[in-house]
């Protein structure tokens, strides 16, 4: 196992304190964008994060009132016009390896939204599991803007398992932005947050998922996404083979003497 | 074919009247948890109404106040804490087959929510077909309290579809409540109701799901799971199978008869 | 390719305006129902728009204060009595195939609803990609009044990724209305927009995405219905090898040459 604490990105903010990681884009003066090398140092780092010791819950941060902007116009869009097919497909491959890292990192991802969240931007707070935001949060799928498809990193799959396929399709062919009371009617977001309470309440969630049964949680966000396909009947023997794993973690146990003895249970993730 | 408004289950109340059935559990003092033997005795009981003569749709109804607590802490927990892999695989499938048993049974399920429903309680509201509340109901999954994963009994793969994924993700991870108002407003409860007309008005909906074309209505349920995992396409040319078969009923042509006399069509099932 | 500005259908009106076409179904004193002949035509125009060069967005448009009513009863549901099982799989097969067509068409589909849009008139509205309302619109899936099943032309598969599956499964087993107001709730219609202003609002969002990179929001729809049942690592790959393909046309160049410019993107669909 890995210890992942002292990790010194290149091209972002990472901090880990109580076993919750943060992780802040680091441009603010253009609202964050992605560029080449941070979409490979975030997938590699989510690879990692599969092994971390260290780490049970992420959360996204916003930096300097913004989210992310998504793809920078000038280091990304520009040379991508100019690419071959097998470039262009080594990049959207890249893109999309860094969602398939979200999902499968282990670790339950929360997405702290403030300001612009686009593009990009968009598709990390969607491949989170939990998602707040301020009243100011302007979230948009904005690849149609620049002639490209709604189709960008698993967004076709995953957006309407989430708004519903209307809202989705609409947000998807106009790319306009989703409002924050927009995104909390929709189920986009599981809640609005001032501005000024928003990394509190984030940390504080993340906190509480960090002193849970932690072992249990990977098992959930596994099973969310390997059911995500599965007929019914097989969903349920998949549940049920996971769960008796649960079932025999000694957190299940505590979890049972804590009760019965009246006590609030300490979960360590074993 | 079976006659089942005979059934004296030992575990839960039964009744059957003008083609309902209705189920409460029956320890109103702790809010009607589970046991082994009543989660066996109610998988057993729905495997049976496949073939059940006297019932079209089935109710279950809260007792004093509370839907269902789960399983019970000490008759079920407490021994799965000391249970080998073996042991614990048979139980989780036991649970999983009553599930599977309520979406095979062939007939909606209605499920009237009033006050405590959690743990299994919450599963049983879940794999209902419609579901009605009181103000006062409260529903939470909380396996992730007992140190356990939020897949169970078909949770990851159900409650996304009927919340959507960001809420669903929420729930499942934190184990918090479901507010009766938040489940309205996010589809979980198709209407909420005065604990007063709760169950008159439960009875009144099944009633007149009783007297529609019931048959039909069970080919209804049989393609809402059959489709759950089908491509678009597929699930097209399957509807157009069974609808075919629903067209060559007596009902549809009693229907069509009374609609041209300009009378109330009566429904048979067949 | 096909020039479609001249088509003459026989069974609805049909205008193409500015790459945007409309039709309307036109027995407006009877509601607008559909017919064997109607069902025919409409899936033979979807068919034909995949190659039709010069259509990009299709319209449904109301008629007369309703939208649709659904298989005539006297024209359709009368002979559908008295078929035997190969017709009548014939007819569910050909109803079904209006609507795959509508969505193997290659462009956006939105529908502006007003009145009744009930049965295939509801099944119409389902199967397009964004819906905008009226008030006074009532949708309703009322096979189920007839004698059938909800299992039509897709709605079991279909309607619950829309508004989630519980209140689906109360709309197909009660085919009961969905308020307009409802329906803006649950995220089946995107807005609610006064009589007076329906069709000029339906003709401005159509003309928009028109306007946009239309080869793009093909693949959009390609993607939306081909991910339906993926895994969720399958709709990754999928989706990167789609929007490479979308990275090489000329509409993403104009998209970042006119951003450099400060310019507005003008996209040719190419």
């Amino acid at each position: 196992m890995t210890q992942m604490a002292g990790l010194k990105p290149q091209h972002f903010l990472w901090s880990v304190d109580d076993r919750v990681a943060t992780i802040r884009l680091d441009r603010p003066e253009r609202k964050n964008p992605l560029t080449f090398a941070s979409y490979a140092e975030l997938r590699d780092t989510f690879r990692d994060l599969v092994y971390a010791d260290d780490v049970d819950v992420v959360v996204f941060l916003p930096n300097g009132g913004n989210f992310c902007s998504g793809g920078d116009v000038h280091d990304i869009i520009g040379p991508l016009v100019d690419m071959d097919m097998k470039d262009l497909l080594a990049f959207t491959r890249m893109t999309g390896d860094f969602v398939k890292a979200m999902l499968a990192c282990g670790k339950p991802i929360i997405s702290a939204v403030d300001g612009v969240a686009v593009g990009a931007g968009a598709i990390i707070t969607m491949a989170s599991d939990i998602r707040l935001a301020t009243p100011e949060a302007k979230t948009a799928f904005l690849f149609t803007r620049v002639g490209l498809a709604g189709c960008d990193m698993g967004a076709c799959a995953m957006l309407p398992r989430i708004i519903g396929q209307g809202r989705a399709a609409e947000l998807l062919y106009t790319g306009r932005s989703m409002s924050a009371e927009e995104g909390e009617r929709w189920g986009y977001y599981n809640r609005l947050v001032a501005a000024a309470e928003l990394e509190a309440e984030a940390l504080k969630l993340a906190r509480q998922l960090a002193s849970g049964p932690t072992f249990a949680h990977g098992i959930t966000k596994t099973q969310l996404n390997q059911e995500w396909s599965m007929g019914l009947e097989q969903a349920i023997e998949a549940e049920a083979q996971a769960q008796a794993i649960c079932m025999q973690t000694q957190d299940f146990s505590r979890a049972y003497h804590a009760f019965v003895g009246k006590e609030r249970p300490v979960f360590e993730g074993n």
